[in-house]
Order: C-alpha cells, then sequence, then structure tokens
C-alpha cells in the first residue's frame, strides 16, 4: 500500500512504479531454463527493481527493503544509462523462498524510492548524489563491500571531475573510513563519475556528506542553473 | 534500387542510409595498414553498417544480406548507443571478394531495415524490441552463436527489469531452447536490457515472441505513454 | 588571465569552466586516505580537468598546457558521455609538485579548449572530431602511445561506421603512419567511434586529417542537417 496505486497493466508479476523509470515486478517461480543464467543459487521467486536513472537511490531503497523483510540480495547490475546524463541505471534482483515476501521487499523499496532521490541534484550540465545511512544492511554491503551494520556514506557526482573535489573534501572534513573510491575506469560501467563511499562513526559519516554537498551544489552550479533536488533533501 | 533514394554525398564509398541513423558504405580496396586493426582476416573488399539506435534491426538485416549475397560477416560490434536510450548501436563488417558482393549485401541491408524496426516499439522510458526469423543464417550465428538453419528469436527491453519478466514469460509460453540471456553487466555493453536469445521448432520460437510481446506492451506502457512500433509489426 | 571571467563559486578548488560542460579544479593537498585510490604516485597537488562533452580537444588542451607548465599528465580517463552523443566525456588529472603550477596548467587548458572544439563537428545525428598537431607532448604520448616531438592526427567520427571510411580516406592520402585504431569493442568505452591516431611528418599528417575532414563532412550529412564546427576550424 506505500506504493504508488498506478495503472494496473493486468500482468501477474507487475507491483508497481516510482521516480528514475523505476518499475517493481516479482516472478513467483522462475523458469528453470533462466534460473542458471540468471544466477539466482537457490531462489526461485525474485523480486525485481530496475530503473533508467539511478542506482544508488534503488540500492538505498532495497537495503531498507531486505532488512524489513525475508529476503536476500542476489545481484545488483549498473548499466551505463540515466538517459544521456552521466550515470548509472539498476536492475536487482532480490531473492525470496515465498513470493509474497518479494513482492513485498519490492513494494517497500519502490515506496522508499522518493526518498532516496532526495539528495539527488541535477541541472543541464550534471547530477549530485548523496547517500548516507546510519546502519548498512545487505544490499549495501553487496554492492559497495561496506561493513554490515555501521554507517555508510556516499558522494558521487557527475562529470566526474566535480566528485574527485567532492570525495576530497569529505574525507578532509570529518573522521571517517574510505569503503571504496570508483572512476571512470575503474568500478563504474564507464559512467562520467567519481564515487566515494565511506564508513565511519554515523555522525562523521553524515557530517562528510554534508561538506561534500555544499561544495557540489556550488561547483556543478557553476556549469549550468542551480542544482535541485528531484524530491526532498534527507540527509 | 531497394534503397532509398537519397542525396549522393560525391564519396565513392556510400551506399545509402536508413532507419536508426544508419549508413551503409563500401570500401573496395582497404588500405593495408589497417587491415590488421580492422580484424578484416583475408577480405580486402569491405561493405559497413552501421547506426546510432539499433543492433538487432541492422544484425537480422545483415543476416538476410549474407544469405542472398557471395559475402560474410566479418565481425558485429555493439556500442552503447542509442541516442541516450537503454541500448545499443552497431557497426557490422561484411566481407567480400569483390566490392560489387560487398555493396549488393549493404543495399540489401538498408532496405530490410524498416522491416525489422517494425517490432521495436518505444515510449519516453524506454523500449522493446523482438526478433524473428525461421532460418538464422551467418549473422546471427556469428552474433548469438544461434544454430544456423534454425528458427532465431530475440526478446529484449530496456529498462532491463522489464526484460527480466519477458525472458520468463517467453520460455514458458512454448517449447524453446534458450540460446543465451544477456544483462547489464554480462554480454551487453553495459546497455539497461536484458536479452534473451532462443532457437527450437519455428512454431514455437515465433509463440514465444509473440507471448513476450504481449506483455512487454503492456509493461513498459505503465512507466509512460503506450509503446509504439517503429514501423510496422512484422512478427 | 585566460581563462573566462566566470561566477566564482566560493570554492577554493575552482579553477574554471569552458566549453563541453568542461570544469578546471585543483587541489592543494589531496588527503592521504585517496592518493592510492587516485593513482597520483608522488604527486598531492593535481590539476583536474573533465567534461560531459569531448575527450579529444580537452586532450589536446592538456597537452599544452604540460608543454609550458613544470607539470605531469597523472591519468586521462574516457567515461561514455557526451549528453546521448556517440562519444566520450574526459577526467584528466594534472600532477604538479606546487599547487600553482597545477593551477595554471588548468588554466591553459581551459583557456585553449574553444581552440581544439574547431575541428569537431555535429548535426543530428553523429559527430566528426579531427585533432592534429605539429609536436606531440606528454598528454598525448600517454593517452595514445604517440611518439613524443612528433607531428599527431586524429581522425574521429560517430556512428562508428563513417569513421571506418575516413580512417582509409586518411591513410590513403597521405604517407603516415597508423599510431592506433580503436572501436566501439577495442580501445573505446564503448562509444560508437572509430578512432584512427596518425604520426608522420607533419604536413603529411594535416594533408590526411584534411582530406578525412572533408570526407567525414559529407558523409554525416547523408544522415541530417550539414554538419558545424562547434567554433572555428583551425587544422
Amino acid at each position: 500500500k506505500e506504493t504508488c496505486a498506478q495503472q494496473s497493466p493486468g500482468v501477474t508479476e507487475f507491483v508497481g512504479t516510482a521516480m528514475g523509470d523505476t518499475i517493481g515486478l516479482v516472478i513467483a517461480n522462475v523458469d528453470p531454463m533462466l534460473t542458471e543464467s540468471m544466477n539466482l543459487g537457490k531462489y526461485r521467486s525474485i523480486g525485481i527493481i530496475g530503473g533508467r536513472v539511478g542506482a544508488g537511490p534503488q540500492i538505498m531503497a532495497v537495503d531498507d527493503a531486505v532488512k524489513a523483510t525475508n529476503t536476500e540480495v542476489i545481484s545488483v547490475e549498473l548499466p551505463r544509462d540515466t538517459k544521456g546524463g552521466a550515470g548509472h541505471g539498476s536492475l536487482i534482483y532480490i531473492g525470496a523462498s515465498d513470493v509474497s515476501d518479494a513482492r513485498r521487499a519490492v513494494e517497500i523499496s519502490l515506496a522508499s524510492l522518493d526518498k532516496y532521490f532526495g539528495d539527488v541534484y541535477g541541472n543541464d550540465a550534471g547530477h549530485l548524489e548523496f547517500q548516507y545511512t546510519a546502519r548498512a544492511s545487505y544490499c549495501l554491503e553487496k554492492t559497495f563491500g561496506t561493513p554490515l551494520g555501521k554507517a555508510f556514506g556516499m558522494v558521487c557526482a557527475g562529470p566526474a571531475a566535480i566528485a574527485t573535489v567532492l570525495a576530497d573534501v569529505a574525507v578532509k572534513s570529518a573522521n571517517v573510513e574510505v569503503v571504496g573510491y570508483s572512476s571512470p575506469s575503474q568500478g563504474t560501467s564507464n559512467s562520467n563519475e567519481v564515487i566515494l563511499t565511506m564508513t565511519g562513526d554515523s555522525g562523521a559519516v553524515r557530517q562528510a556528506v554534508r561538506a561534500a554537498r555544499e561544495v557540489g551544489i556550488k561547483l556543478l552550479g557553476t556549469l549550468g542553473d542551480e542544482p535541485k533536488s528531484s524530491t526532498q533533501p534527507y540527509i
């Protein structure tokens, strides 16, 4: 019920849609001919979250969803997309023993996407993305290798040059630990982004993300209009 | 003569253009300094088909062309493109002993592109692509590893999440054999697509493609307007 | 002072912006937590040049800048970008012992970008790019492996099919040596381009580039409007 009330297309697998051209789907019992190609492991019931715009918001949303349901993240894939933008789209498979659990996880994910687009800012020249949680769960662990149950922060921007500075600003502004640093040719799908991920004390991680956000809005603004939040900032 | 009558640019190598920002070209005698880098093998005369939008239609069209001419497919490359869309563009080299054969193959390819864009559907959120032939030839074999002379079917969509469901719908709806399953991080150029390829009895393959098409149009429609065929459906 | 007088965003690291959604930045002392991930080697002071549109112009501009300053090119990364176009964006790190040198190199790079966009031509269907210098310096050597101090020429177009012909035209029109040949699946970030790089006698290299440019404008023109220079042709 958290998901948007949408036109039902008359397809069993459909759950709902959300921001970022994101669609949520379930398959109750994936055909055995596909389970190996899809790397589903033991699962036959899956939930699917995928969008054209944004990987971070969907990853954060699924992280919440697996925390709240009896499900597991099977895989997170990051196409080069954002509809001509500088970043990624997403394709996330969630496994469950029972399809109702998979559906519930997909519903929760769709319902929290608006929140996690809150610190995605854009203008004609590019985008900024910031994410933060006090307790990372399985989707963040799987995608970024960040420690489970600890604070997690992400700083990202495209063009990548801007994010290089934001990464430096973030780590200088608080006592955080670097989890990962990705760039166009290393750790991204050739997106025009640098992505810094951090862990540490939750207050420090949040402070680092906020410091980078402040500088990011100024820097991206030099290439175009003032960058605007896609919804409402949450960090 | 099947190719569009177009402005002749006064360039010997020019053959014609077609849908998908596709251009057809020939080189009568590729300079020896380039043949190795271009992996041309024994060929010096080549035909070239390449477009910004679409790999499937061009691959199907070249498949027809090599069936009908004394030519061979040298290589099929799939850039990440579609002009901001979720899919691929294409670059296909066709080899011939005689440049007139290469030119003929390019003409045939350009002439059938409209047909093979017939089951490409799009709206603002993404696209659907379906292809089918009762007898796969050398281009399909080279690109997808599908068995020569047997029926071939392709189901593809972006965002990839939709195509995951379509792949499952396809294999459940008829007795087909899976040839390949590609996803953003495996078998594509980081496109936001899942691509299922199938073989089997021609009736079964066609039925599987049609079943996926019906569901695909409904699912992509939940993210935007009703998806429209680029030309006229042919399957 | 060669850089555009721009709104100062109040960020120490900001140097300026230029064509191609390009931003120039410096970091006086990169945080030690990042230097390894960023592969900075011995450098702590870096200049950063990065844009959404264009890799060639930025690479040429930085080549000039390192020639003129006490700096070194650390890395050149080529995201798949151009804002929905067929080509690359760029992320270039410049190392210096002194941040004032890094800043000077960034300023020089930004100031010459207009020039190097001069032989970038575009229309709705794609783009053409040509670059030439009589004496390649360290950025061109690092990026393309072209010999230092010798003439360098580049011929590039998207869709890639067009550039295949341009590469052949170039090498046939003058006595040049091929440095590299890249295509969507080899040497690019899956861009829809073929990129030929050449060296040799400066007159020959320039003649080869010009011959390809003449044909390129005609061929890209068959897919849309007459391709226009982004600024003023310089070759």
